[in-house]
């Protein structure tokens, strides 16, 4: 590889993408400053405390079973899969990107959930009493969908930035994410228990503002890399699975104890199930001999636990949630299938000549969307809901119709949903274009144009053909090396 | 690949496997009907509804970790993964049917869950106070356990048959699971918490009896395709692994609170332990050099969670289900090497010759015998349940001798159980000759003989070797390339 | 193949691989010997056996949520996915021993936890009214810790040995395991809630005394196989992800209720957060361009988990789980930059040039160290407690200063961890090096040193070469074969 390496290194002297001292040093630096706000901030909160025990006798808490830990934590654990092994391997489609794809995924999200846990705490999590941040499972979770948001930015961003850039994107990525989500769910006092505006709506925005302003004209340099593999697009399935599976996960996580969890839990599981059905539906429908498309399978199928995401904790009812993933099948879809007609295939042709938008993974159908969507289908639910439906103490503790906000009715609380939703656009729009420019400086070491998707520029990769060529000659013939091709 | 394509379907020209219309018109009509049945008809619980909190205190519920969500959503979230990802990926072994394997698994499965909320519903949980479907995390699980007698059946019919066809399969085979279960649940008052009859007996015949009726004699003009690769074996084992795994929540799930989930676990866990060792020593034994057999480990491995699911919350007792677990495993790795000796591993040659039933994934060794097993085990265990053993009120509870039941003793139980088992076989067998009669129809679109186990059929597949040749020219040389070869 | 096999046939002789009769005979010897010895030995607890209805009235336990069940079972299924997925999947990245990687780690583990199930009841779950050993949900989670001890030690010997010697490796592993165990967590009365000691340090030492006695001179013989591919890779971060993922699960699943369990979770969380971004500083740092290390984020971004193992459950603090897991992924990291300079990637150098021990997957690095750093922050932070900190009775319930032990104080408690520390190293050396001297004894069928890491000895591997070649002849040409190259 020597001769080859040789000239690619020629070709590559515009752009440097050397990260030896940047990458290293934003880790270091990073994570010590972790550590000095943890030390100064961050504590165990009484449920994850040795007083946890006196605060039982206290608090007159019959059993250790009440902690909240054993409400929440399956739901973390599945929430923490869908962060690490959903979002990493959804992202494995390209052929030749798999290792940047699972290992930055896992670098930013492991940086993002402790700035998160910090960022999250000051808003949520505050102990005035000490000016301590008290953390317990819940903080986990909601550092988790913290970084989520990010993630999904990565997906837009996917194969054309360096891991600088991305860890400089979640940084300014949570920052923002932590004000949004104060805005919206403390000061509007809008509910988001599966997050389709504070994580889907502006992550997704914030990714495609980032893009947009990254734009790079020449990218079909690249373009042999920017498509699967067959063995590719299987890996990218256990993403889509296991993000599929627990979204139920997801959207019940941090909802109300009891009926809460449960409800949403039962209307997302609802939701996703209809999506596959009319996403299937649409795939084949616009394939000339109605094959489908893995690329839709991959995606389109989860729109519905994106949609469903702000009302899963309300009662949209079961057949509610059917309807939700039914339209959201088909939008993702022929969100894929328009802005996406022919040549590579993750791109949308439609963003990208009109908007000039270079949406890797799509992010566009599978988050923002479905996101809005999601936001206004809980401003309707929320406006129409009724005592009657709901119960007077069930109206009350759905919306957290209490303290300064007792007087509040359903209308108005759908006004305030709506809000929300403005705000998750703002900031998404508005703190993408900012990012974007800051990572426009050239000192990130991102990639040339024609070294995108190709995870030879940041990783270490296998030698596989030189050491293991498929064929080998043997009397003047090739014939196949038992060790090839795996 | 053009010319190529052009042959290949003059070839095909007898088949029609152009799905375009049929499939999204299926997927739409159907994805409408399930809106408008759960319109009608179903609604959430009391545990999932915002009126929880007025129940939980008319009824002294102390806390809300007595919701039934959190007895039972871990073990839900744990059968939701071995569905989609388990079924899916043991699936994926096909070099080229990785596709449909993991596709049409999740089409069927999330079309499947929700026809199966109605039918399960409507014998099980509607509330004939206002004619409504009242659904918690329960029927979730169920419906999950419903599916996978449908996805069992689709193991024999692998690479044979088209998405449409698997819908109709599906749609039949939800319809009588669910008029089998009522049957042996409830009129005959059988016990089945993990389904050996249930679910394993009636899947595996309802699927090899489709089989039958669908008999290939040509199906050796895809043998080309008919075997897995090295990488495609990897892929299935994760199929294997994550149901072996998570097979102790399969048959704890719907199980009794406390102790009877708890031992129902244990249970699962001993017998699929035993099963590994046995299945190893087999496939060892009749190999000329002692070499193991992927497809016994795939599969075989796995016999011991079918036949201790009948037994799971009986006092089976460890070593009981250590036994159960060391037969099935002989039993079925002797059934993967009798019925299939040399050529293409996964379809019988005993079954196909002699019975002419084609069974690609070999349900007949995992699902068909070892459920049949459990079915007996089941009978046996129930009809020596004893006071001493069980205690008064252990025996009652395990068995709901209560309401019209208040008087049966564990030996009638146990003919009860064995008569559960015949009306399995009857209902798997006679099913799956209708369906499979409907099936034969010319006008579902299935593949010809030589394009079985071809995912090129129904899947835009990547061009992986046009646009990245594993070798390309280079002074008359042919070198490597080094993006080929994933 | 076969004159190709004919060759490699007589290459072999001197080694004889053929297992077929003695792989068999230990499989069917020793599971009957389990049935035999759970027959006159194991029975269910009071919380899983039928009589729990009647134990729970009698003892005033108010719901059947208070099973320990609900408890643990959420964190058992954690433990058994990292065990099975989890380090199967890990040692998957060789090139052509993937099967062996996960197949004889399957069987192992099988085999492991049954007889772990029987070691560890003896010492700890033995009821002495009946003398029989009584099981539950938090024996089932020991028997899988118990069994990760021998998997770790398998990754020292991965490919080199034959599965015959892995079972023996495993018998005599879980035999000191529960032994050293009992010295440790009961003579000694030392913590190890998350194993530093009893799991990791023991594991890491054994398999490399085993390693050091086995070893191969001529072992570069089999260097085309010692090395990954680019798939191969991929499959191994699906075991590097699971274990990541469900660590926190690991070091809590055996923690006391409530806030024991709550407390380790979330420093396991943070500890591994840390490492991620480390293991990436110094993979960066010591690679000339920059680039990442597959190996390194395979593995050294784990370090932090292991090494937060024994204070999991004390009052670490945030902070102070930041910082065990940002030492150890730097030292981790440089273990394998510093031992592993170039040639084939996973033996470490140093350790098989100045020790003479030959460690496949690196466990010195990710165990072994990370380990001993554990059992020292153990001692350290338990020496350091204080009433003030932990509150009176929650520094009598963290400790279990009860009972023999009521007396002892923090600093005594430090004093004891250490000397835990101590006994796990020498029964793994120790041990190791008995075992190692057993293996070495020509009757087990262990490989030649020109047949390591190859599937082909042990495993019936499908010949994709063959009946897919990648290229056919047309024309005079070679032109791609369209299904080959998955």
């Amino acid at each position: 590889m020597g001769n080859c390496m040789g000239i690619r290194d020629v070709c590559d002297r515009p752009k440097n993408t050397n990260v030896r001292c940047r990458l290293p040093a934003v880790c270091f630096v990073w994570q010590l400053s972790m550590i000095i706000l943890f030390g100064v901030f961050v504590r165990y909160n009484e449920e994850s405390d040795t007083h946890w025990v006196d605060y039982r006798k206290g608090n007159n808490i019959t059993s250790d079973i009440e902690n909240d830990f054993y409400f929440r934590y399956p739901s973390f654990q599945d929430v923490h899969v869908m962060i690490f092994v959903g979002f990493g391997f959804l992202m494995t489609f390209l052929k030749r990107y798999s290792f940047g794809a699972m290992g930055f995924n896992f670098l930013i999200a492991a940086f993002g959930i402790q700035w998160a846990l910090l960022m999250q705490g000051w808003f949520h999590s505050l102990d005035y009493t000490d000016g301590k941040i008290k953390i317990g499972v819940e903080n986990l979770i909601n550092a988790d969908f913290c970084v989520a948001g990010c993630l999904i930015a990565y997906g837009a961003v996917l194969g054309k930035v360096s891991p600088v850039q991305l860890l400089v994107m979640t940084l300014f990525g949570i920052t923002l994410f932590a004000v949004e989500e104060y805005i919206i769910l403390n000061v509007l006092h809008a509910k988001d228990a599966g997050g389709s505006m504070v994580i889907h709506t502006f992550g997704a925005y914030y990714g495609l503002s980032i893009s947009w302003v990254l734009y790079r004209p020449s990218l079909d340099k690249s373009n042999h890399l920017n498509g699967s593999v067959y063995h590719s697009d299987v890996f990218a399935m256990i993403g889509t699975l296991f993000l599929w599976m627990f979204w139920p996960s997801f959207n019940s996580a941090i909802a109300d104890h009891g009926d809460g969890q449960h409800r949403a839990a039962i209307n997302t599981y609802l939701a996703l199930a209809s999506t596959v059905l009319t996403t299937v539906a649409i795939s084949s429908l616009f394939e000339k001999t109605g094959k489908l498309d893995m690329v839709h399978i991959q995606n389109s199928t989860l729109a519905g636990g994106v949609a469903v995401g702000t009302a899963a904790e309300f009662m949209l009812s079961p057949y509610g949630s059917l309807i939700v993933g039914f339209f959201c099948g088909i939008i993702s879809t022929m969100g894929y299938n328009h802005f996406s007609t022919v040549t590579f295939y993750a791109i949308c042709p439609f963003l990208e000549e009109k908007l000039k938008i270079q949406d890797t993974c799509g992010v566009h159908n599978l988050h923002a969307m479905p996101g809005v969507i999601g936001g206004i289908v809980g401003a309707i639910s929320a406006a129409a809901a009724t005592n009657t439906v709901y119960g007077d103490l069930g109206l009350e503790n759905t919306f957290d119709f209490t303290g300064p906000f007792a007087k509040r009715v359903p209308t108005i609380q759908g006004g305030f949903q709506a809000a929300g939703l403005c705000v998750a656009l703002c900031f998404g729009i508005g703190g993408g274009i900012f990012v974007g420019l800051v990572l426009k400086l050239p000192i990130w070491g991102d990639p040339a144009d024609e070294n995108c998707f190709d995870d030879e520029i940041y990783w270490e990769v296998p030698e596989d053909e030189e050491s293991v060529p498929p064929f080998v000659a043997y009397n003047n013939h090739m014939i196949p090396n038992k060790h090839a091709d795996m």
